[in-house]
């Protein structure tokens, strides 16, 4: 299938084009970088939301649940699943992914998982790139859902607009892993499973924490209590995540992300350019097999190397 | 302190001044990287060896124990306790090294806790800096301890020649687990804690997996039954690590992997020095703020933006 053939598809919103584009990103094939330079021009409308939380605390459903509430406002959806904890376990959210299935039927809703191919900073990338995707595809809302468990997901969840990170009462752990990191990144809180022992005091504790967090913002995150089972609490929820992406557009915030978002980018695009036309340059050459050779044997080190291997090949090319 | 200083303290073996090339590597000081360049010829002569596993296996005791077995041989330690889960848990191995500082009187043991600073490829990079500066300090053995629970831990082994896999009885994830991934960088398993009951099955469950397993290979990952309390086992741990050394030696396993560990280096490192020396040209031009102006905007993508300035500024500047 030809580069025009898959620009053209997903900007007529064939589903089976948007899943093979998400393929090829997810085999870093070339060809979706080509597919993607120009698709860009047609993103930069969704609503990216991202949904994280201690594996446990029902991120899932909760996604399932407001992809509903979404649906009923006319919205059109998308979801991205991502499971950074492979290779050690995966296989989890399989389970989680067949509650989605009520959703299986409806046009509007894309849902699709994504595991670990090829190495960590390939995963954020990769995510990142199938959310472009389905961006430019048309939906209005993208849900990404991980699991909340490393730094990992704090790179994935780095590209949403609005982060909402879930709980659930008890487990005493969980205050000291919100301490630690979520704090910083979290948009929206939601207790989980509010029908459970537990539920007010687990929120009471976390807008306890919130009260002690003295930065300087112009959004205090809300604390929500929910049922994903039973749907209560749900349309507040969905109220709240709109009300947050009319504050980033208010404020200002949105346009200042964007433009910090771009120059992240290109830095990263330009990095791994630079280093592919590089080692085109290099690929064979007698000179760089020799240099490797003389690093593994410690007769020259690899940081003087690389230095003389860029200030030789790169530029003395160019002239 | 000067990078002569630092070179020269390292090398004349002051544990200070090794702790302080380690703090400036976690700060990812660019001074690191001078100190580091010219320690480089005096590396490559420790044994790494990887400690892994699910949380609980007992990896911190065994890796106490280990050490003072290697002790009593006049091997000299370096211990590297590496926690990428940070920043959503973190701290829980605090209390495993309170069990090391029975050999924290002992001049020819150094450990050093890394965690999370700047986000995941950094940890990878950081921890493999720190084992050479370990290395270069003249330690025998240097164990690189990580919890195993997702794909950051393996990019963290991966710098290990010998990698020991702990497993404890009972559980039946792990078995799960194992299969996911581990299977494949293990050179040794280890059931630890085999007063438990259930022990030998899992030995049992482990080496089923690795008659299944019908790859090519020249060294078959033995399993072998380890109690860290009483000490059973440790003796025999030893002597395999050892001997796995010794096979990679033997087999030019060793040499064809110093190849590849230089030729990844050589190219992260090069990837590293063009990105700052391109980044170094960008910064302030009104060109490249625009670009990015652009890019945001959807104007232009960031894909040709990326190939347009490195051929611009790049390539001209050189000429």
């Amino acid at each position: 299938m030809s580069v025009d053939d898959l620009v053209e598809g997903v900007l007529n919103r064939r589903r089976r084009d948007l899943a093979r584009l998400i393929s090829l990103i997810e085999d870093e094939e070339s060809s979706a970088l080509d597919v993607l330079s120009r698709l860009y021009k047609h993103t930069g409308r969704a609503h990216i939301v991202g949904v994280t939380g201690p594996p446990g605390s029902g991120k899932s459903s909760l996604v399932t649940r407001l992809t509903a509430e979404f649906r009923s406002r006319e919205k059109t959806i998308g979801v991205v699943c991502v499971d950074p904890s492979s290779p050690f376990t995966g296989g989890a959210l399989l389970g989680d992914r067949i509650r989605m299935q009520e959703h299986s039927l409806d046009d509007e809703v894309f849902v699709r998982s994504m595991g670990t191919r090829g190495h960590l900073g390939g995963l954020a990338r990769a995510t990142s790139d199938a959310v472009r995707a389905i961006d430019a595809f048309g939906k209005d809302i993208i849900f990404v859902e991980t699991v909340g468990a490393g730094q990992s997901e704090v790179e994935v969840i780095d590209i949403a607009h609005t982060v909402v990170v879930t709980d659930v009462p008890g487990s005493g752990d969980d205050i000291q892993a919100i301490k630690a990191g979520i704090m910083e990144i979290a948009d929206i809180f939601v207790v989980n499973k509010k029908d459970l022992p537990g539920a007010e005091k687990k929120a009471t504790e976390i807008t306890t924490m919130l009260d002690l967090d003295t930065r300087e913002r112009t959004w205090r995150p809300p604390v929500l209590l929910t049922n994903s089972r039973s749907g209560e609490g749900i349309p507040e929820l969905a109220d709240t995540i709109l009300k947050h992406h009319q504050h980033l557009v208010d404020s200002g915030e949105m346009k200042k992300r964007g433009l910090q978002k771009s120059k992240d980018e290109l830095r990263e695009l330009m990095k791994f350019k630079l280093t592919q036309e590089l080692l085109q340059k290099l690929q064979g050459r007698p000179e760089y097999e020799k240099a490797i050779e003389r690093i593994a044997s410690r007769e020259e080190d690899p940081y003087s190397v690389a230095e003389r291997l860029i200030a030789e090949f790169l530029f003395k090319e160019s002239r």
